[in-house]
C-alpha cells in the first residue's frame, strides 16, 4: 500500500489520454519527466495546480506537450499525494510514459486500486467504493441514479441504521446473559420480537429491491429467436438503429452471439441476437444452436420472429424445441416481412402460430395480442414492439432517494443476515434462552458489517476490485 | 468562429471522461452546472487551478463529482477560455452534460475545431496543426518522432527557408522586370539558375521522403494470402500475438478482411488476412476472394502460405490467380504444418513451390532463401519471418531532427511547387523574359504557403480538420 501506483485511465482512441498516478512518490516521479513551460518547478507547486510543459522520457528527446494536474494529500481522490498527465492520446506516448514511470519504481495499478485506496485511507466505505465502478457502467437514467444514490452513502445510512437496531437487540440480548444465574428476564420479549420484526421488514424490502436493482444495472435480457433467415438481424439492427450484426442474404450467417444495448423509455434492454436454429452439421452452427438454447434460458422476455414465406414444418419444429423453454417468460410473436407478404397470407400464419404457441408454449406469460406482423427491415410496427418491451420489463421509476440493491455481493450478505434474523425470530417465539439467541443476532451483524467493508478480508477486497477497470 | 464549442475528448469505456470546453463563454457555461465543494466560485478562480465539486444539471440532483480544470485565454490550447470537466467515465454522465451544455448555448465542436481555433487564433501554422492529427494517431517510435518533428516545426521552417530563396528569386526576376523596358539585366541569370536548382533539390528530398513517411505513418501493408483452411488466420495471430482473426476447423470461416497493425523492429506493419481463395458458390466468400486480389495489390509485401497437406492442383490453381500479382512485391514462401508434416515432404512440397514462384512470379522481389517451413501453431521459424519483414520494409531510421513528409496533402503540393519550379528551370535555361519566369515562381510560393495554412481556402481547411478526431 506505500508503494506510487500508475495506469491508463483513459480508453485508446480520443483526442486526449490521462495517466494516473497516486502515492508518495508521485509528484518526485513525474518532476524527472516533465518541465513546465514557465514558473516553478512540479514539486513547489501548490494543490490543485495544472501546469502545461514538456515530457521527456531520455532527458532529450521531448514526447509530448502535456498538462500536468498535481492533488496533494489528503485533498485527492485516494488521498494519497496525486498526479494526472493529460497528454496526446497516441499508443506510443501513454505507452512510453508509463515505461518511464515504472522505470523509476512505479508499479501498474491493479484494477480498481485507486478506488480501493480511497476505501483504505478512509475516503469512502465499500458499497460507496463499489458504487463508483457502477457509476461508471451506467447507461440510463435509472441505472446512473442507482449508482448515485449508493455512492452519497444512502444505503450505507440504511445499513447502518438497522445495525443500530440489532446492536441495541444485542445489548438488551446480553443484559439478560449478564444477570442470567440470577434467573432476571430484564429484556421485554415482547419488545425484542418487535424491534426483530422491523429489522426483518427493512431487510426483506432491500432483498427484494434487488430484482429491480439488477435489471436495471445489467439491463433487461432479451432473446430474438426465430429459424435461419427469418431477419433476426436486421430486426436487432431496426432496434439498434445502427448495424452491429452483419446482415446477408445466406442463411446462417449470424454465428456469433451479438449483443446489443438499448434504452427504451428509460429502462435499459440488453437485446441477444442468436444463430439461426435448424438442423445442420455445420461444427460453428452447431454450437450457435447450443448457445441460443442457453440465452433464451437466461432471458426474461422471449421475441420469435417468425418468417411467413418459410416452411410450415420447418417452423413447427422450431416451435416445438423453443417454445417450452419459454416457461414464465414474457413471449411477442412477430410475423416478419409484412412488406412483401401478402395480407391474408399474414393472417393464415397468425392464425397458425397462435395455435402453436397455445400447444407449445402454455406457461409463457403471452396474450393473444402479443402476437402482430412486422416488417424489420421498412420498420413497420417496431412501435408496437417498444411498447411491448416497456410493458414487459415492468420496472418501477426510482426516484432520487429510493435505496435499491444492484449488487450481488450486497444481496448475498442481506440474504444471509436475514436467515440470521430469521433464526432469532425462532428462538424469541420459542422461547430459546438469551444465549442462544444472541449468536444469530451477532452473525446478522456480521453480515452488514461486511456489506460496509467493516471486516471483510484481503480475498474478498481483491474480487471486489478486480471487477472494476484499470485506471479507477 | 466566436461560439463556444464542447466536445467529449475520451472515448466511451475506461475510468475518466474528459469534455472540453472552449471559447468565450466557456467558463460561464461550466459555472451554471459546477458548485465547488469548497473554495472560490469556478469565474473568480485563477488560470491553470483545478477546482473538486459537484455537476448538476437540473439545479437539484448531483449528477457526478468532478474535477474541473480552467486554462484562460491566451494561456491555453485553442488561445481562447478553456474549461476541461473531468468525470465519472458514464455514457449517461458525460451525454447529460453536454446536453446541458448545449442547452446553454455550447454547440457540439465539429472534428479538429479545437485545433482549428488554435490555428486560427495564431498558435501554430496548419503544417503544425496538422501534426498533432499524427502525433495522436502516432502508435510507433519512427511515426511518433516524424509527427513530434513536424509539431516542432522542422518542416515548417524548412519550407520557410524555400520560400525565402523563392522571394530572394522573385525579386531579383522583378528588379529586371522594372527595367525591362531599358533592356537592362539586373538579375545574374547564372546567379538565378544556381539558386533554383538549389530550391528543386530541397524540394525532390522532401518530396521523396514521402514514400518513407507514408509507410511509417500508415504502416507497411503486408498481405498474407493462400488457399483455404492453410492456417492464415493462425499465422496472424502468431505475429499479433492476440485473438483478432476468428480460427477455427472449417473451411472459408474467416470472410471479413481483418487487419492488424504490429510493430516489429520500430516499423509499423499492417497484416492484412484474406479470405481463403478457392472456387466457390457461396456469395460471402465470393466477395472475400475479391477483396484477397484487391489487397493484394495494395500492399508492399506478400507471404504466400501453404499448406502441404492440400491437394497439389488446388495450390497451382492459387499460384496462377496470385502470383502474377506479386510483380515488383517482396514475396515470402512458407510452407506451413511443419510441426505435424513429416520432413521429406516438407522438402518436397519446397522444392515444387519454388518451380512454381519461378513460373508464375517472375517479377516478384523474390530470393531462394525466402522459402521456408514454418508452424504458425507452436510458433515455429516466426521469427525468420520477422527478420524478412524488417528487411523488406526496407525503411531508413528516423533521427529527431530528420524532416520527412508524411502527409498526402503536403506531398501534392511540394510535386506542384516542383512542376513549377522545373517551369522556372526551363524558362530560366531558355532564356525566357523574367515575367514569363517569374509566373510558374509565384505559383511555387503559393503552393508552398498552401502547406503552411497562410493562404488555404475554408474548403481546404474544412476537409484537413474534418481527419481530426472530435474533441482535438
Amino acid at each position: 500500500m506505500n508503494d506510487t501506483i500508475c495506469a491508463l485511465a483513459t480508453p485508446q482512441g480520443g483526442a486526449i489520454s490521462v495517466i494516473r498516478i497516486s502515492g508518495e512518490k508521485a509528484i518526485e516521479y513525474v518532476s524527472h519527466i516533465f518541465t513546465p513551460k514557465k514558473g516553478k518547478p512540479l514539486a513547489e507547486r501548490k494543490t490543485h495546480t495544472v501546469a502545461f510543459g514538456d515530457i521527456s522520457t531520455d532527458g532529450k528527446e521531448v514526447l509530448d506537450e502535456v498538462l500536468v494536474t498535481i492533488m496533494r494529500t489528503p485533498h485527492s481522490y485516494t488521498g494519497e499525494d496525486s498526479v494526472e498527465i493529460s497528454c496526446h492520446a497516441s499508443s506510443y506516448i501513454t505507452q512510453q510514459v508509463l515505461l518511464a514511470l515504472l522505470d523509476m519504481g512505479a508499479r501498474q495499478a491493479a484494477p480498481g486500486e485507486f478506488t480501493m485506496r480511497a476505501f483504505m485511507n478512509g475516503k469512502m466505505d465499500l458499497s460507496r467504493a463499489e458504487a463508483v465502478a457502477d457509476l461508471i457502467a451506467s447507461t440510463s437514467r435509472a441505472s446512473h441514479r442507482l449508482a448515485m444514490n449508493q455512492l452519497k452513502g444512502g444505503f450505507s445510512n440504511e445499513l447502518g441504521k438497522l445495525r443500530d437496531k440489532l446492536l441495541k437487540l444485542t445489548t438488551l440480548m446480553e443484559l439478560e446473559l449478564d444477570f442470567s444465574e440470577e434467573d432476571v428476564t430484564f429484556a421485554d420479549r415482547e419488545e425484542l420480537s418487535t424491534l426483530c420484526n422491523e429489522v426483518e421488514a427493512v431487510m426483506r424490502r432491500l432483498a427484494d429491491s434487488f430484482s429491480v436493482g439488477n435489471a436495471v444495472k445489467n439491463g433487461v435480457p432479451v432473446a430474438i429467436v426465430g429459424e435461419t433467415n427469418t431477419g433476426k438481424s436486421t430486426l436487432l439492427n431496426a432496434l439498434l438503429r445502427e448495424d452491429r450484426a452483419i446482415v446477408s442474404d445466406i442463411s446462417g450467417t449470424t454465428r456469433d452471439t451479438v449483443e446489443g444495448m438499448m434504452t427504451i423509455g428509460g429502462i435499459t434492454y440488453r437485446f441477444i441476437d442468436t444463430a439461426g436454429v435448424r438442423e445442420t452439421d455445420d461444427i460453428v452452427e452447431q454450437m450457435g444452436i447450443e448457445r441460443t438454447l442457453e440465452q433464451l434460458r437466461k432471458s426474461s422476455i422471449a421475441i420469435w420472429l417468425i418468417d411467413p414465406t418459410a416452411q410450415a414444418e420447418d417452423i413447427e419444429e422450431l416451435a416445438k424445441k423453443l417454445l417450452p423453454m419459454c416457461d414464465g417468460k414474457k413471449l411477442a410473436v412477430l410475423i416478419n416481412k409484412c412488406d412483401i407478404v401478402e395480407n391474408d397470407i399474414i393472417e393464415k400464419v397468425k392464425e397458425w402460430s397462435r395455435g402453436l404457441v397455445e400447444k407449445y408454449a402454455c406457461d409463457a406469460e403471452w396474450d393473444t395480442s402479443d402476437l402482430w406482423a412486422i416488417s424489420a427491415r421498412e420498420g413497420t410496427n417496431m412501435d408496437r414492439l417498444e411498447e411491448f418491451l416497456v410493458r414487459s420489463a415492468a420496472i418501477p421509476a426510482i426516484s432520487a432517494e429510493d435505496i435499491v440493491v444492484t449488487n450481488a455481493r450486497h444481496y448475498e450478505a442481506l440474504i444471509r443476515a436475514l436467515e440470521n434474523i430469521q433464526e432469532v425470530q425462532t428462538g424469541l417465539a420459542g422461547g430459546l434462552p438469551g444465549d442462544l439467541v444472541s449468536e444469530p443476532l451477532r452473525a446478522a451483524i456480521n453480515n452488514l458489517s461486511e456489506i460496509l467493508g467493516e471486516m471483510t478480508t484481503d480475498e474478498v477486497l481483491g474480487n471486489i476490485f478486480a471487477n472494476f477497470c484499470i485506471g479507477k
